[in-house]
């Protein structure tokens, strides 16, 4: 029983007390100047500073030290599945992340537009990085092409750029293997390869894979730059214990943007609907207000706070924190038995990228020490009575706060 | 070499330093409203300020982030034993829980007395739940009908209500195996099960339970209420390196309560004798003086500050808090090279059970870093310099402060 998740599943036990998990992306930063505020510390914030001083805090960080955690180790981080063991494949991430929902059996691809010279040469593994616009044309094109292979229906979805993602679909037929080569050659002056099957299940996605090749450079035949396609990544659809089998909860998700909402159904979440454009804060208060009863166990997604510390925008990153400071009444007026407030990483404005950072911890409950931080600082949750901590912790100590686990041993 | 037993076995060397491990029984607490004191806190212990103000402080967690632990894996991570890897079966902890020395090749059952009605249906499995006198009557009389099954010892012994335990004795004979199905059916209305053996060495195991279950049956025949066994949990004899094997220690163990002295036991620990009654504080600091020259680590079990927090009483445990703190210029003046204060698990009195926070770690050596921390407190051990640590954390620094460990790796 060395896997967290199978002795937690051995202790969780249900209640009727409600964990609300709120995670505001990225939301970690850095101050610009040695020993400067943070974002966090130059935001107003005084919502947030009363419930900092009745909780608990502390600093989480999401895969190891030094490690900068894309959005999906972050999440299932928190969520508490080891984010080394349990690894989406790039391909169901893409998948996921433009909000295509994968079933047992279907593989998810990564795929690049290429330009091709003579003799199918590769010149431009990215093709020229045509515009989002391109991209959409193109593959409505292929989508004309082959709404279909052979019987096999064939999904294919545009990301940006040069990128897109095809998912091969077993629909109730064998399950696909995702075990083959790529055929993308990572260099020009060569032709693309053809993609082996390293397996029998597999055997039949080569085919696939080769044939979409094929097809789609007959489909691209007169176009100048966008006129060959190389894959890379192939993904079959990750199994995890979902959050009823490892903890006994009936979970929900309040997320907008669809890499959240598929992420949280990896993990089986209910998603529910969030009415509003972008962020929708308001809307996200709402959902949970009137799923309250129905759930045992939430997670609440703040973007923006990411996307400002992406934009390298300090003080626009300052205002999301203010944002959702003055949301958080909403979220106390429903009196969740455990609240917590965390990042799934940092992004310091001062980076413009996902950091390594630690993210502070916040956890309101009954069962409390003593904790003399007094703000959801990172400078304050270095004091904080929860330490540093990896992010898989997050979710035992939810657990504990809200009496849903047993003891382990007699 | 991935158990840390391994390592340290490699790098133990024997030295004249003695360490003394204090471990006051769920002596980890709660404020009862936020950011109030803790029994810790609100105890009047100038001794042990005295003390900790000379001393390395930090927490410890026993099992794991969230994880409340039972007395057994409390203990086992302390002695630096993993508790999700050494596990002693429900049976052999419950022999050990009343004082009963099991040997190798032993097995250790536990049993519920249980209502049968007619055809052997079981109507209640925990037999009205029988007073204590009734147990110890019940057991009298299947002690006379059974000293022995064909040859095998038999030995049965009372717990509490309902329970008690059987060790079938290998007495010198092939090892018993312990890998058989239980007779509980977990249900009622139907009738006990056939034990199983589930390999050749439970093959005489499950001989050896039926025919416990069938004499014990006709012994009881009379009885309206008690008048059936159900055996759930077998455990043969856990084998654990001793101390003495991992760290090169003479270790001695100075406890009141059976439990304590059976797990010192399973470490292979002298269990030595302690005047008076209960916690019988006096007689263990003179157990220790006693055997002072003999050992070269004691461990040191204070019960009652378990006791009143499990009775959800704050003011008791602050005595008892205290009452230790009055012991402690009896330990010092033995003037151990290595003193160490620490619990098995906490037990907030707000919660009248074990929990899951961190337990206050006090280490005073000679080699300690400059630390802030004051008192023996959640609160300031936050503050100390050994930060937040796994229970098995504790041997190692204490063998370190004692200088019983070479250098790893030239």
């Amino acid at each position: 029983m060395s896997d967290q998740l199978d002795i937690l599943r051995s202790l969780a036990k249900k209640t009727d007390s409600k964990i609300v998990m709120v995670v505001l992306d990225g939301v970690g930063g850095l101050p610009l100047t040695v020993n400067g505020d943070s974002e966090l510390a130059a935001a107003r914030t005084p919502n947030l500073d009363a419930l900092a001083a009745q909780s608990q805090l502390g600093q989480v960080e999401l895969v190891g030290a030094g490690i900068t955690p894309g959005s999906g180790p972050g999440h299932l981080s928190l969520f508490g599945y080891d984010p080394l063991k349990y690894v989406v494949g790039r391909g169901a991430l893409s998948a996921v992340g433009i909000g295509v929902k994968l079933e047992a059996g279907d593989v998810a691809v990564r795929g690049n537009f290429a330009t091709l010279g003579a003799d199918r040469v590769v010149q431009d593994r990215r093709a020229g990085r045509p515009s989002d616009a391109k991209n959409a044309e193109i593959v409505a094109r292929l989508r004309a092409a082959m709404p279909d292979i052979d019987g096999t229906p064939v999904e294919i979805y545009t990301e940006s750029e040069h990128r897109f993602v095809v998912v091969f679909r077993a629909a109730g037929g064998a399950a696909l293997g995702a075990n083959l080569s790529d055929v993308d050659p990572q260099a020009t002056g060569v032709p693309p390869l053809s993609a082996q099957a390293h397996d029998a299940a597999s055997a039949r996605t080569a085919e696939l894979v080769n044939t979409f090749v094929a097809r789609a450079e007959a489909a691209l035949a007169g176009e100048p730059q966008v006129n060959g396609v190389l894959f890379r990544g192939y993904s079959d659809v990750p199994h995890f214990p979902s959050f009823d089998d490892a903890y006994g909860l009936r979970a929900a998700c309040i997320a907008s943007y669809p890499m959240y909402k598929g992420l949280a159904s990896l993990v089986g979440m209910d998603v529910l609907e969030v009415q509003g454009e972008e962020d929708a804060l308001d809307g996200k208060v709402q959902a949970l207000t009137q799923h309250w009863a129905e759930y045992d166990f939430f997670y609440f997604h703040v973007k923006k706070t990411d996307s400002t510390g992406e934009d390298g925008d300090f003080a626009a990153k300052v205002k999301k924190i203010e944002l959702f400071d003055t949301l958080l009444p909403g979220l106390l007026a429903l009196n969740p038995d455990v609240l917590a407030i965390v990042g799934d990483h940092s992004t310091p404005s001062k980076l413009a990228t996902h950091s390594w950072h630690p993210v502070p911890l916040l956890i309101r409950s009954e069962y409390g020490r003593k904790d003399v931080a007094t703000r959801y600082t990172e400078e304050e949750a270095q004091k904080g009575s929860l330490g540093l901590r990896r992010g898989t912790d997050v979710m035992p100590l939810l657990l504990a706060n809200a009496l849903k686990l047993n003891k382990y041993g007699a």
